[in-house]
Order: C-alpha cells, then sequence, then structure tokens
C-alpha cells in the first residue's frame, strides 16, 4: 500500500517512522518545498517523486500535513489527484474541515490529540471512510470518533477547551497559593483527591500555558469562535487572563 | 483522655465513631439542644453532662462542630471554660479563624476535606498546638499543615478555590459537548490522559454542583471576599455562571 504525504514536517516525518511495515510504502515530492523539508524528506527514506501529482496519483491514502492556513489551498490544488483517501492532519477547525470535504472525495477529518512524538501517539479520526484506516492501530492509537466528517476536529476542540482553561485555571490558583506561601501544601491536599501525579502534570500545564501564552489566547479565540461565545464564561475568563 | 464535642451533628457524630480507644472518653451536653440532637446524642453512648461548663472543664481536648456562622459565638461563650486545646471544625474562613484565636488559648485551626464520613476522612491543622493532635492519626488522617493559625482554613480555602471552579469549568465543556452529540467522546478522550476515573468523577462534580449551585455560589463569593477578588478571572467567571 502506497501512502502519500503532503508536506513533510514533524507530524510526516514522525508517522513515517511510526508505521513500519513491509506492506507500506511511503511517498511524497519535493516539488517546490524548502531545503529544510528537503533534507528531512532525505533522512526518511522515503520515495520521492519530482511532482506532487505523480506522487498522489500513485497513492491509496494522502495526508495532508503542512500547516492549518494552508489546509484548504493543499486540498484544493492536490485533492483532485486523489484516488483514495485523502486524511487531513492539520489541526483545523470543524469549519475548515467542512470546507475541504466539498473539494475532494473520500475525506477523513483527523486531529491529532497531544503531540505526535509523544509517547502514546493518538489520532482520532471521523467520516464514513475512517473505518478504512483502522489498520493504522498496529502503529499508534486511533479512534474513529464517528461516520460524521467534522466530529474529530470538534471533539479536539472541545478537549482543547477544557484543558487550556484548566491550565489557565492552574495559573489562577497556583498563584494565590503561592501569595499564602502554601503551594506545597496546594498540590499534596489535591493528590489526596487528584492522583499521586497531580502536581507534576499541573506544573507542566502551567509552564507549557506560560511559555506559549500568546498561541494558547489565539487557540482560546479560535475556540470562541467556533462556539458560542456568550456562553463560554469560563473560556472567556482564561482568556482575558492569558492577554 | 477526655474529648468534649460542642455541637453534635454528623462530625461529632462522625469523629466519635471513628475515634475508638479504651483511653478516650468522648463527654459532651444536652443543654439547650435541639431533640434531633439530643437523640443523636443518646445513640451514640458517650458521656452527657447537664451543662456545657461542666463537660468542657472536664476535657483535655474541646472539639466545636457548630456551624461557621455559630463558631465565634460559641467560642466567646465556651472558650473560658477549655483548660486544654480548643480545636475547631466548623469550616470557618481564615478571618473567623483569626478572631477565634483572640478569645480562646490554645487555639488549633482544623479544617474537615472533603465529607467527614467519606472514607478517607481527612483532617487538616495548623497552630502551635495542633502536633498534640496527631495521635488522631491513628483513626483519620490528620495533616499538620504550619504551626501557623489559619493556615489550615487557608488551604481548605485554596483547594476549595480550584475545585468549585474546576467543576463549573467542567459544567460548561460538558454542555458543549451534548450539543454537539459527543459527551461520551468527551470523557473517553480526557480519560486518556487525565486517569480512567475522569469521567466518573467529572459526573459526579458536575451533579453535585448543579445539586447545591446556590450554595456553592456562596462559597465562591465568600473566596472573592477573602481573596484579592480582581485577579480572580476564573473565580469569577465561576461564580457568574453558577448565578
Amino acid at each position: 500500500m502506497n501512502i502519500a504525504f503532503i508536506g513533510f514536517g514533524k507530524v510526516a516525518y514522525t508517522l513515517s517512522r511510526l508505521i513500519k511495515s513491509p506492506d507500506i510504502n511511503f511517498l511524497t515530492s519535493t516539488e517546490k518545498r524548502s531545503n529544510d523539508t528537503i533534507d528531512l524528506i532525505n533522512k526518511s527514506n522515503i520515495e520521492v517523486y519530482d511532482s506532487f501529482r505523480e506522487a498522489l496519483e500513485n497513492a491509496e491514502i494522502i495526508i495532508s500535513a503542512v500547516t492549518p492556513s494552508k489546509a484548504v489551498k493543499v486540498a484544493d490544488m492536490y485533492g483532485p489527484y486523489c484516488n483514495g483517501i485523502y486524511l487531513d492532519l492539520n489541526n483545523i477547525s470543524p469549519d475548515t474541515s467542512e470546507k475541504i470535504s466539498n473539494v475532494v472525495d473520500n475525506f477523513v477529518d483527523g486531529a491529532i490529540i497531544g503531540k505526535i512524538d509523544s509517547k502514546n501517539p493518538t489520532l482520532f479520526l471521523s467520516g464514513e471512510n475512517a473505518h478504512k484506516l483502522l489498520f493504522l492501530n498496529d502503529f499508534l492509537n486511533v479512534n474513529i470518533i464517528s461516520d460524521n466528517m467534522g466530529d474529530a476536529s470538534k471533539l479536539k476542540l472541545l478537549r482543547s477547551t477544557y484543558t487550556k482553561s484548566l491550565s489557565v485555571l492552574l495559573i489562577e490558583t497556583y498563584d494565590l497559593a503561592k501569595k499564602l506561601d502554601l503551594e506545597d501544601e496546594f498540590f499534596d491536599t489535591l493528590s489526596i483527591t487528584d492522583g499521586d501525579d497531580f502536581k507534576d502534570k499541573s506544573l507542566s500545564r502551567i509552564n507549557n500555558t506560560l511559555k506559549s501564552s500568546k498561541r494558547k489566547a489565539e487557540e482560546l479565540e479560535e475556540i470562541l469562535n467556533y462556539f458560542n461565545s456568550d456562553e463560554l464564561d469560563m473560556v472567556n475568563a482564561a482568556l482575558n487572563k492569558l492577554k
């Protein structure tokens, strides 16, 4: 089976190393790619074509792994060459997922949960053809959410609504605890009900959020744009606080 | 050792059953108590005196377990009869704890974490004499927070700041998930990172909060009154949402 990548960054690179099988070949093209990308492709020992058209026409599965802002453009350009399944892994919104489904056939909405290069890489997939990708379960965690195109990206957004707001709540209460000189005690008391790893997990959430607060704020803005923001008091407060 | 209760409701009743030792006697009085309380006292087989003065003067430890609003009044009235340690378990604010410490000697600030009749009853204690109550560890979980009077109630308030706001965040995201018809999937995806019991724990938090939303809102108001409310975006949002 041939799987072609559009885009070859961390996601494609990691997948090409995770999915190791004598029955699976990876294809891509260096057409109009940056030197960095070409270097990464050469490091990966995958089949390289001069044009994307050629690579994609030879593939049963196409994986689009570019950036959220280029997802629709790429689907427009290359969708017509798709003979099999078109899987988008660009962390797109449910609206974008709908746009893409209008321009490519056999579209599967995909969402990477957490980081692709984590210990436990997890994909959410949805759409009528999602079940055809179940074989990927041999190599990473694949959850078929439903037949409804868009459910994978909706669920990722939901998860993100919770985890990002939670991180801001942790920042707020941790600040309070520090002022009272009770930060260790704060973590200890919550460990009783929330598990021994509460402290480590919480500090990692706090640090990740503070380290990239601008990006997290943009992601919260996307959430508020997609959902009915009037009802989301907690998410609005989290955005305010991050700003 | 004699331990006297002021107030005999669920807390005193449960403690008198948890703390079983041939060396420990419990005392109380039926003076001006309601019929319900007298029934509970009679059910408990503890030593009953006609007056609180008598009961308290015979005790090495006095436990005040009335209600938050009566904690100071009771300390004023009965504090003078205290010959030993005066432990308050009334879920009082750090301010109230300070008031009581001004009217009784050997005051220990206590806070019950969760419910006293839970599987894992836990007490936070603070104050210079708190360590003298460490023997209670044979019967329930006792955490000595510090020598600083008030730290136990501060820590309880901090914990409550986090858990009550978290419950509201769960309500908000669960509502969103229900609208998208993805509530089971929402819990499943969070279980990956937050533990297998995430769903049960979250639903129990959601239900407890919705069941007593008025009381939870009052508790959030107390938190905002005690801390500098301007900086607490998430707690303010939680209060708004509950209202």
